[in-house]
């Protein structure tokens, strides 16, 4: 790799500009932010790399462009950069659904320009480059999307680089990878959002002080729902179908708890409870949490 | 405070021995504990206090009882007591759910004998006394429940006591106590065992391997989901009216959700994803967690 460009350095991008910079994976480093707020936190920071100016300039000098921005500003940018992009240049991005990505890929990017996707598994509930990390990537998992016209090489680089950055790198079809992370990712961060809306109603309700005794288990699921609200919101939009899906099974199954509970079914519930601990020795075992009892964060 | 007795000496009974201990409150700790796994790693871990053979031999010598044993067990104890325990004797516990426990009080415990409950707003997902903690509950909410019959002068002991612990005590009435957990804590815990629930579910279905990407969100829930089963089934019984009436706010809300998803009704997401980080905010502010950003636990 020679020079790389970055659109969007919040979270994600100045965690990945921080890499590549520590671990001089680029000759060069370009960073496009339209957010002024953000362009003075970069300078702020002295983060490494040249802000340019002009989403040409990046373009123009770099081998491989990687968008960190939320995925509702693809197409925007894909018709700007169609202008001047050439096909030697290989065009990846970090977004959490791939389906409908691809279909706007397909759709607006000039023919001959190679966009393969990437997903590293990271983040937080924080935005901003001010949050980013130098090893926010590091030991995670990163999926690399192939389809049918994917080059192989084009993998195979895409693939060299996460390795590089520090992440495990895995390839699947962009359909598998977004019935998978309708579970895993996208109806968790619902359900928290969901939880904590619903928090609300009965406080409003009830005229009752509630939030104050969150520590019971609310707490942890207001962090979750304190992302950013772009980005989930895109996601949310984008593998929709899915999370409907997600939405019926997981209403199915409380409904189905709601009932063990009302009918006091001890065989049933324990059975339950029991089953789902051994989710958490597989995570546990599998290295995605560290087996740490967790008593609140003081 | 004279002389204490710890019934069930599990993560929350040895948290309560361990500052006991520390800050001599008592004159003689004594614990009553019927697994005899227990009470091996009891001997082993060298925590201080006596360990009683009986429950007559505790409740004899004690001037405070305090039941720390999942609250299905409670009646056969309270049962037990009867035959012995002496009207100077103040009992209380630590339930976290308040309004059946109080029924059964009323229902078997023998006349004139003094318990009121308490419920500390702490634990983890692990269980046993090799995980309790002298400062569990430190900072700690601590609800003391009142009652029409409740005699004013205990609830002051009781407030001392929990006070010399470290919590910070607040009473109110059991109907209320089961309404506030229901939301905060234990529709949480039914959301994240099922979240687990239907994420097997699905694993099975479609025969992907799923909990190795578990790192976007759904991590964080197998923990809460790996909460000791036999506690938690006793909480979802004996509060299973408010629970239900939680899981059907939580589903309606859900479905509203799913509906605001399909039609890709920015305003109404935006809205909400905007408003569910207010209860963020004012959950660090009133310190129920930190300010520090998660990006999952290495």
């Amino acid at each position: 790799m020679k020079n790389i460009l970055i659109i969007g350095c919040g979270l994600l991008g100045s965690s990945l500009l921080r890499r590549i910079s520590k671990k001089k994976l680029a000759k060069k480093i370009f960073i496009y932010e339209k957010s002024k707020l953000n362009i003075s936190k970069i300078k702020k920071l002295k983060l490494s790399g040249t802000i340019v100016k002009s989403l040409k300039e990046g373009v123009n000098n770099s081998d491989l462009i990687i968008f960190c921005t939320p995925m509702s500003e693809y197409k925007d940018i894909i018709l700007k950069i169609n202008n001047f992009i050439s096909s030697k240049t290989l065009i990846t991005d970090i977004g959490s659904s791939k389906v409908e990505t691809s279909k706007i890929i397909k759709k607006f990017l000039k023919k001959d320009i190679h966009w393969i996707q990437s997903h590293p598994i990271a983040g937080s509930e924080v935005s901003g480059p001010e949050h980013g990390k130098e090893n926010m990537f590091t030991n995670r998992w990163c999926i690399i999307i192939n389809e049918k016209n994917t080059k192989k090489d084009n993998i195979k680089v895409l693939t060299k680089f996460w390795k590089k950055i520090g992440s495990k790198v895995v390839v699947m079809n962009p359909e598998k990878h977004d019935k998978i992370f309708s579970i895993t990712s996208h109806l968790p961060h619902l359900i928290a959002y969901n939880l904590v809306k619903s928090a609300q109603d009965f406080e409003k309700k009830q005229s009752f002080e509630l939030i104050k005794y969150s520590a019971g288990g609310l707490r942890d699921f207001s962090r979750i729902a304190a992302s950013n609200e772009i980005m989930w919101r895109d996601i949310f939009f984008n593998n929709r179908n899915n999370i409907s899906k997600a939405i019926d099974l997981f209403v199915k199954n409380l409904n189905q708890f709601k009932k063990d509970i009302n009918s006091k079914n001890n065989k049933s519930i324990i059975k339950k409870l029991i089953q789902t601990k051994k989710v958490r020795s597989k995570i546990i075992k599998l290295k995605q949490d560290i087996d740490r009892p967790d008593f609140g964060r003081n």
